[in-house]
């Protein structure tokens, strides 16, 4: 083997992963799962996009740091998914298309940024993940997923609702991206929920804001009755048929699940509970998702990091 | 602004936190909650009081820097619980008292020096919740409620039972709170009960011990069997309409949720079944209660703090 | 009492702990639960063997250090058992026996190293508990449970299957011995189970090569579905009254309860979980055990080596 | 004592720390050095102002969170200074004047928060040493100081110049406040240096870039050759008797002595060689100070706050 | 070899450490340097004992867990010592007397513990290193040494002195070890000194009195000037031919070489100007010596341990 | 800009850095400081090679990760060094090629691997810097380079001399390549030393042992009398106009310096001298180099994994 060989598994004519068993798992450049990274394939199916961003944190920062993070955190995932019995890179052409470049000092550009940049990877991508970076980087995600689909039902798992309206004056940040996005009428009103919601808010009125944007709620108590199998019915019924985008903010998970993200609340579900429903979601019409606020200094052996790579792995399980 | 103009929620006349729209929660000196000092209010109903002690702990050391630990941790919580639909800080007069100086070279004029810093704040404060320190607090604690209260409930949350007798001569230390409050009669014995015990104990004989000192046990193992709904059905009937003190040792978290303690045992519970539960506390007679042993140097990315900073939460909620 | 001067607890004859009202558990050279090292007695019902070996990982080494973490994680270990009514320190005579000297540089050296250290124990004591180290050790520690009781039932907790074939040319590994057990006819291929696997394969035939292996699993996904009694059940009736060897990979558990560990998997099993259903092995007939796989560099304020504590204590209490 | 009764040490009608002998240094909410509020005294000489902001850092953020975490590790600092035979709290009213209150979305208004905070701060207290924060704030602490003395001497300790001119278009952030600073007239161009610089540049411009703007260098290396004694004369040497202003970056540290800070650069100074340069300025005319870009979710045991405590001691000591 | 056979290095007819290239270091139960435990060696000449108690600590506690620190800490030391050309285990018989079982809940016991702990210790061994613990231990240990030597000179390495008189009216705590000392005819007061002393004080008179009680200091900023060779030269002049005791706080280390200690101080000496120092002290005439205030909960990758660990290797060699 | 597009510094013609004005440095998949893979670029002046392989390590493994960890710790390195007045990346042509795949499992064919690598890069690269791993790989690039250049000078910075024989009957491993390499003729026994070495041996033996391989030594103690311009010039006397090639294993530095290694010892050597030395070599023909035994697990905050980035730098800088 020559010094920089890198032997790749190929199924269906897809390239997939480093072969584990000639180049250990730790040894590389880390791409997401040791996938390709966009160049070197073709008619791409589905491509991993890492947004480094944290200027709309609130918070604990550092999410800027999270794309990395959960690639480094990604490389144990294996081709084969037996709990939906799906080989996730044989089935799609899935490769990971590096991080946007954005402007960490100006919030409205950086949202700019990210439009243009995950507009101009559709043109060579069927589907995206995003690996963020703060919430902030839905709005943009969800216009560059309007434009082509028309208002979508979102799926939001997130210990809060992000449906706040500004703060210190600023219009857009990561708690409000989707007031903004359902202003803007890139969110079917019909089709929306959050999942996993707990903790205090700032007053009752948040609730009623909420649903008037068009958002049902799934909250983290209600997993203590009806259990994850509760939520994935509850979710079923709310999305049906249409186009559904899911966002996942990381700390959705209880802190002892995901130490690492910027405002933790305790209380929250657990890695099965989530990885639970999201395999529910193959029979939804994924068209896109995002994974964010993983802020790795306050990771620990990496738990939060695998907890994100396994989220995505099992949403491309489900496309 | 000036350059320390404090701006602060005001609901129903009483004075909440600080306003974190306009100065954000990472900033300012930090009380829980970011509540006012009760030198800044009056007609104070319930007061946190920070008890730094820890001379009484067998194992890991560090618990003088629990009450520091925990306001740092509850900067994010926010004004309206909607889990228990109130607004604690607008519904009570809520205010932090600060920290109790005590000695830290003897325990036995700790206790004192605990007893009599929390006779004199009732004089100021309706209820005080204690923030540890050690559980060696309970003791003097509950010293003041019985002195108020005559014999009271007591839930006593922990992974242990605390009913220890001495422990190299000392009777008084972490181990043995509740067996001297029950001696000295603080204790109702028909109505107070441990919840979430669990690991290896010395002998058979301090089960018995415990049962003859006034105490039910609904242990950690029951959670797998009755659920947390079990537990507060279970409380329920003990308690009945008593006054009631709850002590809530951190450690009934299992690890992975409260890394940051003295003496950790495996299995506990999650902080979402011991969240659910205190939530059902609304319909009890809440006269008092601590939250002890959060050791920050064992803590990671302020997890166990966290968690100790929302059972407070719920603890006022429920008040 | 002179300057060392050991008090220990002694019950039915047998040398138990450290006297821990004496001797404070952090004080003194810690033997697993501050029992008598293995020179110290006679009659030795169950031996604590350190195996610390990690060569055969395939990503984060570390389990070298293994043995020592779990020793000075099980230091709060007490003598009865409240969860099963056992005081196992008094029913068996329990000792350490140190750490096997194991080569570190040559796999199949070690492997001997292994089995020949594990039978010369064998004429001391009855049974085994051997602490990892990573997962490698657990073919030569079958090979010495064969030669005594013939090819038995393994119950293998993990999140891996361990039964792949060859990495790196290497046939022995931590990702292989139980196909090479089962190869080797070490194995009851009809009384042998895998729990809590979960994540990844590499393919499909993974699983049926593993069913050829005389393996029934039952995955972490099945936990959500029928609980732990489920995973009671179905061990109970695949085992039978067959002599059981529990193998016992701490990744099992959640990267939450488990950070400690070399190839942590998302969506693991809880530490209650996995202690209940231990205890349900007191009626089963267990000739050895082994937990393996905790790596201290990556454990966090000893929560990984408290979980592998408490393992053992109820694997002691179920013998 | 009443339960929150703070005895303080006053020594020559100056109100000093909280007294250790009766209060522990690990109780009480912490203000710098456990010195009073700003409110809580008359006559400031000398205010200790936290300015919780880092959207200006290009790198690892966190700083937001430096305030707090200085003023926590300083709260083992005593009275007396017997290295320069000084009690700074008694020879000055020094009191802490809590946090400002700054955007954190918007650079440009964060700038003009900051500005005016000083201002009037500045009519409450004589001089101000600011915790930061990234070193954007440097600029709007200059303007103030320069709108009371003219364009003053920067000695400014640092691994890098900050004089850089834009970052993504960007022309206020933390690695620009001297130019700006230069620009605008602030800074006396003859009596200004950067201390401790090393690490790569973008290019050999930058250097006579930095010397257009008026700043000598005294670099890390320089350190290996002349010692900390001849920063000290080089320093006294370039400021002569001018006002004097004081930036003092933590990443002038070696990692090893701060490895909580944004953009760490190894080859740096230990904390006994900067320490050792600041008590020289009891003999210049220092008006004012900052100690920026602490960044505590990198600090281990709070050795880099320590530093910077110890740092705002001896700067108090020399004014 | 048998399961347990500990092979080990014998020179000159005394029992050294376990050979490494037969038992790798990592392996089996820890004594100091792996050096055998008291009984089984006879005539022994140094013992190490571990004194695991931190009662008397007045910031962070924990140092009760250095003793065990320290020994994992030490298993990678080996039997030359080329900086003095000496093997240290060859030409004394040291061995490990393990720990100490010390009261942690009354100080005042404690210290009788220790004080007889350590006379019946010196009946066994010829000299003693003790490892703490807090730097209470002190005293008792000097008592020890008083009733065999009278009064000795103490060479005594801290940032502190170490000279308070009481603290919330205890006279014995980690503060006052040798105002007590010398107080009790312990010391001698024409050959006795603090290497290292840095940090605020009290008041200047703490000068005074530490000057009356028998101190000369030679303090971390006469280490700019002077380097350590100054510390040597005045070292020896001071303690010419008496019989010498050294006392080293580990806090003497900069906090970048020793993080983990309870009260530490900035601008302290490296770990290479300490061993210099001790190396020095072969030509003294050494009677007994202790490392104190190891608190692992703030260690980091052991680097505070392993200095520990030298330093008292550095101390045997110097025997 | 397109979602990837990558704009570089160019100059001389050379392809160089990810310009960090455009993209973040924390963004993109991470090349050692950020400059180009090896396939992207053509006549490679020096090639950044990763070997991830820790079998060899005969304490804390981990060194594995070192290449990706050191990448990570790179991304703040910029073009222009000024402390020697070198734009590194604008003299050579400097890339980046990936790691070696070497089996972890089979020290031998390990060693083979890596040669045949580090053989085949040369054919692409005129010279090589590798970024271990562990130290047993400076045997098999020995080899390579003596092949091309015939015996040559090695000035081997590490805390030990690397010249013991056998462990547990290995040849090979992380204590012995430059025994094996002297044996094997590789190295000009005129012309070679070892830099910085402390610490105890295993007897006096192994100084005239490593005498009669070839080796000078300027130990650490030298340092101190000495000082880094000591070492500077013996190292230039040593080597002449000798081909030289530099092995710094990490643990030269203090472990304050660099925690993250496998076998830490106390009194090294700092960052800044260290990287003052390297400085000096612009003088030498320096040939190859290797920087090993970085430990990720082990570190904190990158400040080893930066440390190490520095000293590539400068070796980059200095050829």
């Amino acid at each position: 083997m020559s010094f920089n060989e890198v032997p790749r598994i190929v199924e269906n004519g897809r390239i997939g992963q480093v072969d584990a068993t000639k180049i250990p798992r730790y040894a590389g450049l880390g791409t997401f799962a040791r996938l390709p990274e966009i160049d070197d394939v073709s008619d791409v199916d589905i491509a991993l996009l890492g947004i480094p961003f944290d200027t709309g944190v609130s918070y604990r920062p550092g999410a800027r740091f999270g794309p990395g993070h959960v690639r480094q955190s990604s490389r144990l995932l294996r081709p084969y998914n037996p709990a939906v019995d799906v080989s996730p890179f044989a089935r799609h052409q899935v490769a990971d298309a590096g991080d946007l470049g954005v402007n960490p000092f100006d919030l409205e550009e950086a949202i700019r940024d990210i439009e243009h940049g995950s507009r101009a990877l559709h043109e060579r991508a069927k589907r995206i993940i995003s690996i963020g970076g703060d919430h902030t980087i839905a709005l943009p995600l969800l216009r560059t997923m309007a434009a082509k689909h028309g208002p979508i039902s979102v799926i939001h798992f997130d210990a809060h609702l992000d449906t706040w309206d500004t703060y210190f004056g600023a219009a857009y940040t990561h708690g409000t991206p989707f007031r903004r996005a359902s202003e803007e009428g890139l969110i079917d009103r019909d089709g929306s929920m959050h999942v996993g919601v707990r903790g205090p808010l700032y007053s009752k009125k948040d609730l009623s804001d909420d649903a008037d944007l068009g958002f049902d709620i799934f909250s983290a108590t209600e997993f203590d009755y009806l259990g994850f199998a509760g939520a994935i019915e509850r979710i079923a019924a709310r999305v049906e048929n249409r186009p559904v985008y899911v966002s996942i903010d990381i700390d959705v998970l209880d802190p002892a699940h995901a130490p690492g993200t910027g405002t933790p609340e305790a209380g929250g579900i657990t890695s099965r509970e989530l990885l639970g429903i999201i395999r529910s979601f193959k029979n939804l019409n994924l068209v896109g998702a995002d994974v964010v606020e993983v802020a790795p200094a306050y990771d620990h052996a990496e738990i939060t990091g695998i907890a994100a790579a396994h989220v995505i792995y099992e949403l491309l399980s489900a496309m």
